[in-house]
Protein backbone atom coordinates (compact mmCIF):
# COMPACT_ATOMS: atom_id res chain seq x y z
CA UNK A 1 0.00 0.00 0.00
CA UNK A 2 1.07 3.53 -0.43
CA UNK A 3 2.15 5.72 2.62
CA UNK A 4 -0.85 7.56 4.08
CA UNK A 5 -0.65 10.85 6.47
CA UNK A 6 -3.68 11.29 8.69
CA UNK A 7 -3.63 14.91 8.02
CA UNK A 8 -4.13 14.20 3.77
CA UNK A 9 -6.59 11.51 4.28
CA UNK A 10 -9.96 13.51 3.58
CA UNK A 11 -12.55 12.96 6.37
CA UNK A 12 -16.17 11.93 5.85
CA UNK A 13 -19.13 12.27 7.64
CA UNK A 14 -20.18 9.59 9.92
CA UNK A 15 -23.76 8.83 9.04
CA UNK A 16 -24.72 6.91 11.94
CA UNK A 17 -27.65 7.88 13.88
CA UNK A 18 -26.52 9.88 17.46
CA UNK A 19 -23.21 11.43 16.10
CA UNK A 20 -23.27 14.68 15.77
CA UNK A 21 -20.14 16.97 14.25
CA UNK A 22 -18.44 13.16 13.81
CA UNK A 23 -16.46 12.91 10.76
CA UNK A 24 -14.14 9.73 10.12
CA UNK A 25 -11.01 8.62 7.63
CA UNK A 26 -10.14 5.04 6.91
CA UNK A 27 -6.34 4.95 7.34
CA UNK A 28 -5.88 1.23 6.99
CA UNK A 29 -8.85 -1.16 6.27
CA UNK A 30 -9.63 -4.58 4.79
CA UNK A 31 -9.54 -3.08 1.45
CA UNK A 32 -6.13 -2.17 2.13
CA UNK A 33 -5.81 -5.99 3.25
CA UNK A 34 -5.21 -5.57 6.75
CA UNK A 35 -5.71 -9.21 8.13
CA UNK A 36 -7.06 -8.44 11.02
CA UNK A 37 -8.03 -4.97 12.05
CA UNK A 38 -8.04 -1.44 11.10
CA UNK A 39 -7.04 2.06 11.83
CA UNK A 40 -9.52 5.31 11.59
CA UNK A 41 -8.78 8.79 12.42
CA UNK A 42 -11.84 10.43 13.70
CA UNK A 43 -12.54 14.06 14.48
CA UNK A 44 -15.16 15.07 16.66
CA UNK A 45 -15.89 19.07 16.05
CA UNK A 46 -16.78 20.98 19.29
CA UNK A 47 -19.92 20.15 21.15
CA UNK A 48 -20.17 17.45 19.07
CA UNK A 49 -20.14 13.29 19.84
CA UNK A 50 -19.95 9.56 18.80
CA UNK A 51 -23.01 7.86 18.94
CA UNK A 52 -23.50 6.15 22.53
CA UNK A 53 -24.04 2.78 21.23
CA UNK A 54 -22.29 -0.42 22.18
CA UNK A 55 -21.49 -3.66 19.59
CA UNK A 56 -20.16 -6.66 20.17
CA UNK A 57 -16.79 -5.60 19.19
CA UNK A 58 -13.71 -3.86 20.91
CA UNK A 59 -12.43 -0.43 20.50
CA UNK A 60 -8.85 0.16 21.09
CA UNK A 61 -8.86 4.02 21.40
CA UNK A 62 -5.43 7.20 21.37
CA UNK A 63 -6.47 10.60 21.52
CA UNK A 64 -4.49 12.58 20.02
CA UNK A 65 -5.82 15.86 20.21
CA UNK A 66 -8.17 18.28 22.17
CA UNK A 67 -10.28 17.38 24.97
CA UNK A 68 -13.57 15.51 25.88
CA UNK A 69 -14.94 12.91 27.72
CA UNK A 70 -16.02 9.08 27.19
CA UNK A 71 -18.81 7.33 28.39
CA UNK A 72 -17.64 4.30 29.85
CA UNK A 73 -18.58 1.49 32.47
CA UNK A 74 -21.43 4.40 32.97
CA UNK A 75 -19.23 7.21 33.81
CA UNK A 76 -17.88 9.60 31.83
CA UNK A 77 -14.13 10.49 32.40
CA UNK A 78 -12.26 13.27 30.94
CA UNK A 79 -9.67 12.32 27.92
CA UNK A 80 -6.73 13.95 26.73
CA UNK A 81 -3.83 13.56 24.08
CA UNK A 82 -2.02 10.52 24.73
CA UNK A 83 -4.88 8.50 26.18
CA UNK A 84 -5.46 4.81 25.60
CA UNK A 85 -8.21 3.05 25.92
CA UNK A 86 -9.70 -0.02 25.23
CA UNK A 87 -13.30 -0.51 25.09
CA UNK A 88 -14.56 -4.04 25.53
CA UNK A 89 -16.90 -5.35 23.36
CA UNK A 90 -20.73 -5.44 24.84
CA UNK A 91 -19.74 -2.16 26.30
CA UNK A 92 -21.81 1.13 26.22
CA UNK A 93 -19.42 4.32 25.28
CA UNK A 94 -19.82 7.79 23.24
CA UNK A 95 -17.14 9.92 23.10
CA UNK A 96 -17.72 13.82 23.62
CA UNK A 97 -15.69 17.00 22.47
CA UNK A 98 -15.16 19.67 24.23
CA UNK A 99 -15.43 23.49 22.76
CA UNK A 100 -11.92 22.45 20.95
CA UNK A 101 -12.87 19.35 19.68
CA UNK A 102 -11.28 16.40 19.90
CA UNK A 103 -9.44 14.09 17.77
CA UNK A 104 -8.39 10.13 18.14
CA UNK A 105 -7.50 7.16 16.26
CA UNK A 106 -10.29 4.71 16.64
CA UNK A 107 -9.36 0.72 16.13
CA UNK A 108 -11.57 -2.01 15.11
CA UNK A 109 -11.66 -5.26 14.39
CA UNK A 110 -11.72 -6.85 10.30
CA UNK A 111 -14.22 -9.27 11.62
CA UNK A 112 -16.95 -10.31 14.27
CA UNK A 113 -18.53 -13.07 14.58
CA UNK A 114 -16.26 -16.06 12.57
CA UNK A 115 -15.80 -14.15 9.64
CA UNK A 116 -18.31 -11.60 9.10
CA UNK A 117 -17.30 -8.30 7.96
CA UNK A 118 -16.83 -5.83 11.27
CA UNK A 119 -18.77 -2.25 9.96
CA UNK A 120 -16.70 0.30 9.70
CA UNK A 121 -13.81 -2.15 9.03
CA UNK B 1 -8.78 -1.18 32.60
CA UNK B 2 -7.59 2.23 33.83
CA UNK B 3 -6.68 5.08 31.43
CA UNK B 4 -3.32 5.07 30.52
CA UNK B 5 -1.40 8.28 29.19
CA UNK B 6 1.36 7.23 26.36
CA UNK B 7 3.89 9.94 28.26
CA UNK B 8 3.20 8.01 31.58
CA UNK B 9 3.66 4.47 30.88
CA UNK B 10 7.32 3.49 31.43
CA UNK B 11 9.35 2.17 28.08
CA UNK B 12 11.81 -0.85 28.49
CA UNK B 13 14.46 -1.60 26.09
CA UNK B 14 13.73 -4.08 23.70
CA UNK B 15 15.99 -7.47 24.12
CA UNK B 16 15.89 -8.51 20.48
CA UNK B 17 19.16 -8.80 18.46
CA UNK B 18 19.33 -6.37 15.82
CA UNK B 19 17.78 -3.75 17.87
CA UNK B 20 19.52 -0.29 18.92
CA UNK B 21 18.62 2.37 21.29
CA UNK B 22 14.62 1.04 21.08
CA UNK B 23 12.44 1.08 24.15
CA UNK B 24 9.08 0.19 24.31
CA UNK B 25 5.56 0.19 26.49
CA UNK B 26 2.56 -2.06 26.01
CA UNK B 27 -0.43 0.37 25.74
CA UNK B 28 -3.00 -2.64 25.20
CA UNK B 29 -2.46 -6.16 25.16
CA UNK B 30 -3.44 -9.64 25.74
CA UNK B 31 -2.97 -9.48 29.73
CA UNK B 32 -5.35 -6.34 29.09
CA UNK B 33 -7.95 -8.37 27.89
CA UNK B 34 -7.87 -6.97 23.97
CA UNK B 35 -9.49 -9.54 22.57
CA UNK B 36 -7.72 -9.32 18.57
CA UNK B 37 -4.75 -6.74 18.70
CA UNK B 38 -2.20 -5.28 20.94
CA UNK B 39 -0.93 -1.58 20.90
CA UNK B 40 2.74 -0.84 21.78
CA UNK B 41 4.36 2.71 22.10
CA UNK B 42 7.86 2.53 20.53
CA UNK B 43 10.62 4.82 21.01
CA UNK B 44 14.21 4.59 18.90
CA UNK B 45 16.38 7.01 19.68
CA UNK B 46 18.76 9.11 17.24
CA UNK B 47 20.80 6.74 15.57
CA UNK B 48 18.71 3.67 16.78
CA UNK B 49 16.71 1.15 14.64
CA UNK B 50 14.70 -1.62 15.28
CA UNK B 51 15.92 -5.20 14.13
CA UNK B 52 15.58 -5.53 10.47
CA UNK B 53 13.51 -8.90 10.34
CA UNK B 54 9.81 -10.64 9.15
CA UNK B 55 7.20 -12.74 10.61
CA UNK B 56 3.99 -14.38 9.84
CA UNK B 57 1.68 -11.26 11.35
CA UNK B 58 1.25 -7.90 10.67
CA UNK B 59 2.17 -4.72 11.79
CA UNK B 60 0.10 -1.57 11.36
CA UNK B 61 2.36 1.70 12.56
CA UNK B 62 1.14 5.36 13.17
CA UNK B 63 4.38 7.80 13.62
CA UNK B 64 4.21 10.28 16.41
CA UNK B 65 7.28 12.17 16.83
CA UNK B 66 10.72 12.32 15.10
CA UNK B 67 12.01 11.63 11.89
CA UNK B 68 13.46 8.19 10.67
CA UNK B 69 13.16 5.17 7.16
CA UNK B 70 11.23 2.54 7.14
CA UNK B 71 12.84 -0.47 5.55
CA UNK B 72 9.69 -1.82 3.16
CA UNK B 73 9.70 -3.52 -0.12
CA UNK B 74 13.55 -4.13 -0.39
CA UNK B 75 13.44 -0.08 -0.18
CA UNK B 76 14.10 2.64 2.60
CA UNK B 77 11.81 5.34 2.80
CA UNK B 78 11.47 8.67 4.72
CA UNK B 79 8.31 8.82 7.48
CA UNK B 80 7.02 11.53 9.79
CA UNK B 81 4.40 12.23 12.24
CA UNK B 82 0.96 11.33 10.55
CA UNK B 83 2.31 8.99 8.54
CA UNK B 84 0.17 5.37 8.89
CA UNK B 85 1.21 2.14 6.90
CA UNK B 86 0.40 -1.26 6.72
CA UNK B 87 3.89 -3.70 7.08
CA UNK B 88 2.14 -7.26 5.73
CA UNK B 89 3.20 -10.89 6.96
CA UNK B 90 6.11 -11.78 5.72
CA UNK B 91 7.49 -8.75 4.78
CA UNK B 92 11.15 -7.50 5.87
CA UNK B 93 11.27 -4.30 7.68
CA UNK B 94 13.72 -2.22 10.10
CA UNK B 95 12.40 1.54 11.41
CA UNK B 96 15.62 3.87 11.50
CA UNK B 97 15.57 7.17 13.39
CA UNK B 98 16.94 10.02 12.20
CA UNK B 99 19.40 12.70 14.74
CA UNK B 100 16.10 13.31 16.57
CA UNK B 101 14.89 9.98 17.22
CA UNK B 102 11.57 8.38 16.01
CA UNK B 103 8.08 7.68 18.25
CA UNK B 104 5.91 5.67 16.92
CA UNK B 105 2.64 3.35 17.55
CA UNK B 106 3.21 -0.45 16.52
CA UNK B 107 -0.29 -3.05 16.37
CA UNK B 108 0.12 -6.67 16.36
CA UNK B 109 -2.80 -9.08 16.20
CA UNK B 110 -2.97 -10.85 19.64
CA UNK B 111 -2.52 -13.94 17.93
CA UNK B 112 -1.20 -15.90 14.99
CA UNK B 113 -1.16 -19.60 13.84
CA UNK B 114 -4.91 -20.28 15.01
CA UNK B 115 -4.22 -19.13 18.73
CA UNK B 116 -0.63 -19.21 19.19
CA UNK B 117 -0.09 -16.14 21.00
CA UNK B 118 1.79 -13.59 18.83
CA UNK B 119 5.31 -12.47 20.84
CA UNK B 120 5.12 -9.50 21.77
CA UNK B 121 1.66 -8.72 22.30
Amino acid sequence: MEFRNIDRVPMEPVPMEGAKGTTMAMMVGREDGAPNFSLRHVRVEGGGHTPRHSHDYEHEVVVLEGAGTVLLEGDEHPIRPGDVLLVPPGEEHQFKASAEGLRFLCLVPVSRNCGEPTPGS
